[in-house]
């Protein structure tokens, strides 16, 4: 297998994608919410890249059972049902429904991933899931959401640790990024505490949402994987 | 001091740069190689980005001092004198010598970060004498030349061994690329069986330059500083 990690969504050049399974990783929050999501119960998640877009489709699906979230600058954007904080989306508030998310980085990258062969978002919460769902394929494509098109540290600690999950079963050929972030993951573990240090951790403490991070850090929380189909994440099996 | 590390060119806004001083990596093989020409006794390096460009200003500038370097894919230009082997720039060829130099990656990351107060293009090669020199500003930033606009390991790697000289020495905030980059150098140094690993490195071992990889792993080789002004790389302190 080959496995070539991208850091930014910036560096991946969707022609090269030949067949790729993808996994798009945004830990801070994105995908870390969206696994949370589907874990209570959400019947889809219809990622949009804009807040206006998220509210004509929410419309358009039927307002009753849908739910409008999204956040910009990290908090709710006004009049939406919910942000971007995986502790809201518990199963009283999302089980049954259907979710219309604007998110800024992270839908960037299921777009710039979308005509992978499989389109799997990755969190911490379901890496073990991930990494056993890649199965035997030809090529793994780690792309991460990153922070306004620049490296971001929660991000590639991730894509690391998947790198190596992945790796330790097979023999791999491996590019710098894929390389450089399975080195590091080896002896760097997610925490809350770690996460505080990143650039998108303290932005987060800063507007008061640092208990977000307990939930991104948390490896394994959930055993499910989560694949964009048709334009919609859900939970794959399902 | 805030040390700022941006992976690839791409990344790096020059609107922010505020007074930062710069250091450019390209450590396969464009800053390697100007400064073993610059301690070998070049009077000055003229970066350019093109091969036409570099022909025109070789001519401009008289080409009895003048020696036309550059490489596409690796290899030396048709017609050039030399290539972007650090192990062609010998005493014997290049001292008091001008050189025009036009490299891919390398350029590029130079031209971004021609506004720094200070632009000190750096390699393991003068990787102390960088640290020193950046003294005591209040901004480093560590530009990675990358490699068509993608992560490289070798650059990270001697990004990561800049940050942590300059760092070890004073308090400093860290960019999330500074932070990532600084903890990966920590257990890992630069040798060239590492660099042949690389995606940089392998590729010219393929072409048969894999021996050029000596040069670009050996920390300290030199004790110089090199320095851009006014579009001429020259060994700061002549």
């Amino acid at each position: 297998m080959r496995i070539d990690t991208y850091f930014t969504v910036e560096e991946f050049d969707p022609a090269t994608l030949d067949g790729a399974v993808v996994a798009v990783v945004d830990v801070v929050r994105a995908t870390t919410t969206l696994v949370e999501a589907l874990a209570n119960g959400a019947r889809g998640i219809y990622p949009t890249a804009s807040t206006e877009e998220a509210v004509k489709l929410a419309h358009s699906l039927g307002r009753e059972d849908t739910l409008l979230c999204g956040e910009r600058k990290g908090s709710k954007v006004a009049g939406f049902d919910l942000g971007n904080s995986p502790r809201e989306f518990t199963r009283e508030a999302v089980q049954g429904k259907r979710l219309v998310m604007s998110t800024t980085n992270g839908t960037r990258a299921l777009t710039k991933g979308q005509h992978g062969t499989r389109v799997l978002p990755c969190a911490f919460t379901n890496l073990s899931a991930v990494a056993r769902s890649v199965g035997d394929a030809d090529r793994l494509v780690v792309l991460c959401a990153g922070r306004e098109g620049r490296f971001t540290l929660d991000d590639a600690l991730c894509a690391g640790h998947l790198v190596r999950r992945v790796h330790g079963e097979r023999e791999c050929i491996l590019n710098d990024a894929s390389q450089a972030a399975g080195a590091w993951a080896g002896f760097r573990k997610p925490t809350r505490k770690f996460l505080e240090t990143t650039e998108g951790g303290r932005a987060l403490v800063e507007i008061g949402l640092g208990d977000d991070l307990e939930i991104c850090a948390e490896v394994d929380r959930h055993d499910i994987v989560a694949e964009l189909r048709d334009q919609v994440i859900v939970r794959a099996g399902d």
